[in-house]
């Protein structure tokens, strides 16, 4: 059973640098089976990097390996991280990167990655995804010790990560991310919503757009609908039936959320 | 060696959801070998998908395994079948996904997947690609029977595919789908073609626009010509040699093509 | 350990061909390890593949083998290449696409592919990347002695790679490619600015825009500064800090750009 490493990057999809990393992988661990969770992050948007990579590697086993770069301060003195946090492995920029991770689960053996004896032979000051974060997965897929990459760190660099706050009658929130259909994703959680009904009796408000009742499938209304959705996430989604609730609505993330019973 | 599972979805590539199906199948069946054929299906366009299924699965080993997953009608009562296709296995939503391949060739052990013996324990109303599909493709690959999956099913959901029309001197047909390089592929196939002339004596006319001759390759005309070719999948393609003809033709799928000789 | 097969190729994301490629792969060598380059390489433009190509692999084990697919002069009599180029085994069209890595290090038994034992049974006249390219990767993965694929080449097509030239004080070169973050790098290389000042006595104009310095690393300017960083490549790169430098310079591929001190 080979080691799993997967990538989530901000590189796009034409330049090589997605492949430079697979190279440098494959050069130490030829055994690695390498998973592409996304290179499509925009460019330098640490926290769409971190949602993605927080939903992503959710599922995957315990043991696989996840590297991802996104990071805009590539050559400064932030730190590289290597963390583990539920029995998975990650690596990557100190930047908020791991963040939403890590309001998730604590994570454990947490690690400034400073050993340059795992790193490639000649490292740039502008690609450390494959100078460093690479070589050092494919390290720690063939059994490398965390505690061989670099000393203990106490804490790691923490974005904001706002909740959606209940009051009697009440959920207010907003759009944290929007996915590949337009669908806006809320951080309007299960939990908030269990002794909210789902009847046209509620009624949610997405900047200025209502729609009443909370659907379990996109399909439960006629197409060109604004339906309020339990997402595979665990959140609130907002979605048009047949089409994409972020050009219709003309909403993006941020957009205020209210859920009124 | 490792069982092979594909990947057809509409997520795009900026999404998480494909990570997430990946993470669900190496959770269970962690030695596959998982191959993304393509995430960039038009959204919900169920069309697009079967055919781009057809035609990319078609090359793959006996015992290959295929999970298309483009499924506007998730969470509402379709079903989701099991098929052998040419001793290949697919999973997909019975919504028509899999009636390209099934005109080519009908398919066995057609099975309604109801078993949730294989699923993901907790499973979402808006994900059955994750929660389903994925993992019952890595039991599949395990060896899971196709017989325990659920019970049998006679016939799958069909899309029409119009066949283009052959009478004497003429062939008329329509584009079908349209390529990267914006290749116009149409549903005139080469056995309709067999007996008609090559030259110059034939014409063959897409949404008003004409060229004379059908040729083997796109780099037998100068640059900027628009030409009549046998395509790579055994259908008649219009290419402008070096451009776009979708975007040269302003033509798309569904368009009128006539051949006559 | 199984053969790592790497895939470059201007196919796009929405088409089936970079799944009739795997699948072709596959069909014939089970236990390949396909690895995917880029597939987002513009249409038809040899030397963005030829670049890319030249990028990627070069961080690939010795005894990978690499499958490049832009050619648009598929099924005319342009030869299909095998060539070794540093312990590396590459296949593809004769017309330009492995030029940039021979610039680099002079490739060894250089092959004409023209032994259709290797090659799938059925060969279209448009899409060699399925029919002869893949098929004959799958076979050298498996142990193909190269000799067996057809006659010995010795000269394969070059492209023209203008390289920067240095006089007193003064580097004269140009943009030579684009980066998905929109950065400029240049074919000013690192040996030629290794005497060349790093502080404010040192001006790079690129296009009429100017800029002091030359930086290691992205961030060591203000936010939406120009700035001229040594890139990951080993080329003088033109950066827009936090944006792109592309767009907001509005230059290209072969804008003009001048070191002085």
């Amino acid at each position: 059973m080979s080691t799993i490493i997967t990538l989530t990057t901000d590189f796009g999809l034409g330049s090589p640098y997605v492949g430079e990393m697979k190279g440098a992988i494959l050069s130490i661990n030829a055994d690695a089976t390498i998973i592409d969770l996304s290179h499509d992050i925009p460019p330098q948007n640490i926290r769409a990097g971190a949602l993605a990579l927080a939903q992503a590697t959710r599922q995957f086993p315990p043991g696989s390996i996840h590297v991802a770069v996104v990071d805009p301060g590539v050559g400064t003195d932030r730190a590289i991280l290597y963390a583990e946090i539920a029995q998975r492995h990650y690596i990557g920029p100190d930047n908020g990167l791991l963040s939403r991770l890590a309001r998730a689960e604590t994570p454990s053996k947490i690690r400034a990655i400073r050993n340059p004896e795992y790193w490639r032979e000649e490292v740039s000051t502008t690609f450390h995804g494959r100078d460093i974060m690479a070589p050092v997965a494919a390290h720690v897929g063939l059994g490398v010790a965390p505690e061989s990459l670099g000393p203990e760190v106490q804490q790691i660099v923490e974005l904001e990560w706002e909740e959606a706050t209940k009051v009697a009658g009440k959920i207010e929130g907003k759009v944290e991310s929007v996915d590949s259909f337009g669908n806006l994703i809320t951080n309007i959680t299960t939990e908030q919503l269990a002794d909210v009904p789902r009847d046209e009796s509620v009624e949610t408000d997405c900047d200025g757009h209502q729609t009443q009742g909370i659907f379990a499938t996109y399909d439960e209304q006629p197409p060109m609908t604004l339906v309020a959705v339990i997402g595979s996430s665990g959140a609130l989604e907002l979605a048009i039936v047949g089409d994409s609730a972020k050009i219709m609505l003309g909403a993006d993330v941020g957009a205020p959320v209210t859920v009124s019973w």
